[in-house]
């Protein structure tokens, strides 16, 4: 049931798909998708593009030492702290339409809709442009404080150092301590994006209410055995690695398959010296490992271990596990999901609960206030291409969500 | 029990193991191997060395069309068929010292024993070296009227033409027909070899049986399933190649492991787009089977393609099987194998019966008369490596096998 105040306030169809054809006509190619990589002059229009419908908007627009796009639609409150939205607009070499520009879109629609029908909520709005978040990261890990690292690893990939990249879009990486902020200052944060999986298509649903990030771990799997003679050595004088990797991919599958929303993956396999008449001597094999909970995934890679060392000891080998990269997992806030959850129901949307099992700005910004995100239905689920599709009817559903959802979170923080 | 005739033959220790040390001189390598490739320098020095042993032992020598080395020991009966042993001295670039040319230079040593003892058997025996064994088998596929190609096909590695090739080694492409030799002329060839393979030292045999040479059917599996986000794809919605080719190289390994004597090997395998982070969409794969019998081929062959089409199904993947190789089955002849066995009976030497699982010069001689081979122990299995080894006494006991294989053969086919 929709309260009489928030019934007749929705999106502008028309106007939200408009600002998403628009803005993808800035770094455009010639199947559909948009190259619009950070720091880049194409990044660089379309961030002058969003600034001026952000000011069109009567939202005042600052940017800070990360070059992050922060636009701020005032509330009644000059106490309070934000409600804020957004996303990205950088893109991979060839990235679709909707990937993070989605967000940032609906987040000013948002607003515009809002400021037409003259309403003020209580705390202001935020729309926050992340700088740079298709590569290092760097405007969200700022803005919760999160630079650790000389600024070297930041180096964009064609070269270009951190400095010259941040002052081409108005930042400055010897202050980039500034564009640390304060939970004081932001009472929430909700990222509207498309679900890059096939999760909602599938299950027909047109509304993804996302329980959080999920934790990364990755690793790096060497195996051991004895390449000989794949003609004169008899099988039960093998020492394959082959053998053994595949029996851990297969462990690996299953334990992906157990009950739970983990997913479990070996993407990468080099066998040594990969030849049709030798034995398998060594295989070097990526294990990739994404769930909500860190303590299932301890269990999980517990269980896992225990049949390594099973496979290892049948099969003869020598199998090393080192970790290469983790992630903690990025719970989002139960109220703002319920919101978002109950917010579907009055609009009669369908939608589901599901992890956000990709990388988003919003797994930076736990760590300085409550989050949440909801999902639109990727087509074929297929993202971070240029065949990357929502329907403007998903982009309409999505941005209402998100409207509703301030509209009750406005009063959830009163 | 060793007949009152046989019983004090046996070869000269030392001059053996000698002509092994001074054939491994042409050639030789830093780490103790040698590298002695067809119709270079090396070999034609060492053909030379060889066909100077064999005019010491009394013995005729003749170059035939494909190049290929007979030194003949004149029997009794002018009109008895040969009694044929050889082998090779060519080598692959870092070979070893017992590959090959110890069958030849045991074949010598028999003849030396028996001129000096004054012996003449009722057949001749003749040693052979083959040309090229260790690329194009040219010298025995000549021999047996096997060769059916132009000849571009034998083209050697560094680009020389085979005329050139054999012209240098006192062959002549253009009269090749001419190396083809009957039934008439050869009652039985049998090869002394090294094992190359682990089983005779593993089960602490002297000498090997060999029950002949496997038949070998070599397949490329392709595997087509679906690359996607290894985060954002839940497990139940995947179409993983890595998996399914898991689940072949276990089957694989499993038939394999059923009775019988064959082995199944899968030792090349590639993953597309192979990156930690993306669900492998391609697996190209190599599938090396080998036995004694095509029969149980056939049947090995039935159940796996069986258990790909069940992999297929449960993996939602699309799996091909391409016939890239077939080597038929080249089984030696039961009195030869029993004469050997009973020999070693009679020399108290321990011995067991078992497979070849290389390819050798025997394997052709199949198609022309009754073929026997007979294996020492290779130390650590090691073949085609400058590490190979087998100890002198291993030699020694070896070249008496074959010495009394041609006493009692001798009787056998007159």
């Amino acid at each position: 049931m929709v309260s009489s105040l928030v019934k007749p306030l929705s999106v502008n169809s028309d106007r939200l798909n408009q600002s998403i054809e628009d803005l993808a006509k800035i770094g455009h190619l010639s199947h559909g998708g948009v190259c619009r990589i950070a720091f880049t002059p194409e990044d660089i229009t379309a961030r002058n593009l969003v600034q001026h419908w952000m000011i069109e908007a009567r939202m005042s627009v600052r940017i800070d030492a990360a070059g992050n796009i922060i636009g701020t639609y005032a509330g009644k409150d000059p106490q309070a702290p934000a409600l804020s939205t957004g996303s990205h607009i950088d893109t991979v070499p060839t990235g679709g339409r909707y990937d993070g520009a989605y967000g940032v879109l609906a987040g000013i629609e948002v607003v515009r809709v809002l400021q037409e029908a003259d309403i003020r909520l209580n705390h202001p709005i935020e729309v926050i442009v992340f700088a740079d978040e298709e590569s290092t990261m760097i405007g969200s890990k700022a803005m919760v404080g999160k630079i650790v690292n000389e600024p070297e690893y930041y180096t964009h990939a064609d070269g270009t150092d951190i400095q010259s990249c941040l002052e081409s879009v108005g930042g400055n990486w010897n202050k980039i301590k500034q564009a640390q902020r304060t939970k004081q200052e932001m009472a929430a944060f909700v990222e509207l994006h498309v679900e890059q999986g096939p999760v909602l298509e599938t299950l027909g649903k047109q509304i993804g209410v996302v329980q959080g990030i999920v934790g990364q771990r990755r690793f790096i799997i060497t195996i051991k055995g004895r390449a000989s003679h794949a003609g004169s050595t008899p099988m039960n004088m093998r020492q394959d690695a082959l053998v053994a990797a595949s029996e851990i991919v297969l462990a690996v599958n299953r334990i992906g398959n157990t009950s739970g929303q983990q997913v479990a993956t070996v993407g990468k396999l080099q066998v040594t010296p990969n030849a049709p008449n030798v034995i398998p001597g060594e295989v070097e094999m990526s294990l990739d490992i994404r769930d909500l909970s860190n303590e299932h995934l301890d269990h999980l890679m517990a269980e896992l271990l225990e049949n390594i060392k099973a496979i290892a000891t049948r099969t003869q080998t020598e199998i090393k596990l080192e970790p290469f990269l983790r992630n903690e997992p990025a719970p989002a806030a139960p109220q703002i999901q319920n919101t978002i959850a109950q917010v579907c129901e009055d609009l009669e949307l369908s939608y589901t609960y599901l992890p956000s099992r990709a990388s988003h700005d919003a797994q930076e910004m736990i760590n300085l206030t409550d989050m949440g995100m909801i999902f639109v239905p990727s087509i074929g689920g297929i993202s971070h291409s240029q065949t990357e599709y929502t329907s403007p009817e998903q982009c309409v559903a999505g941005a209402n969500v998100l409207l509703q959802t301030f509209l009750r979170l406005d009063q959830h923080y009163s």
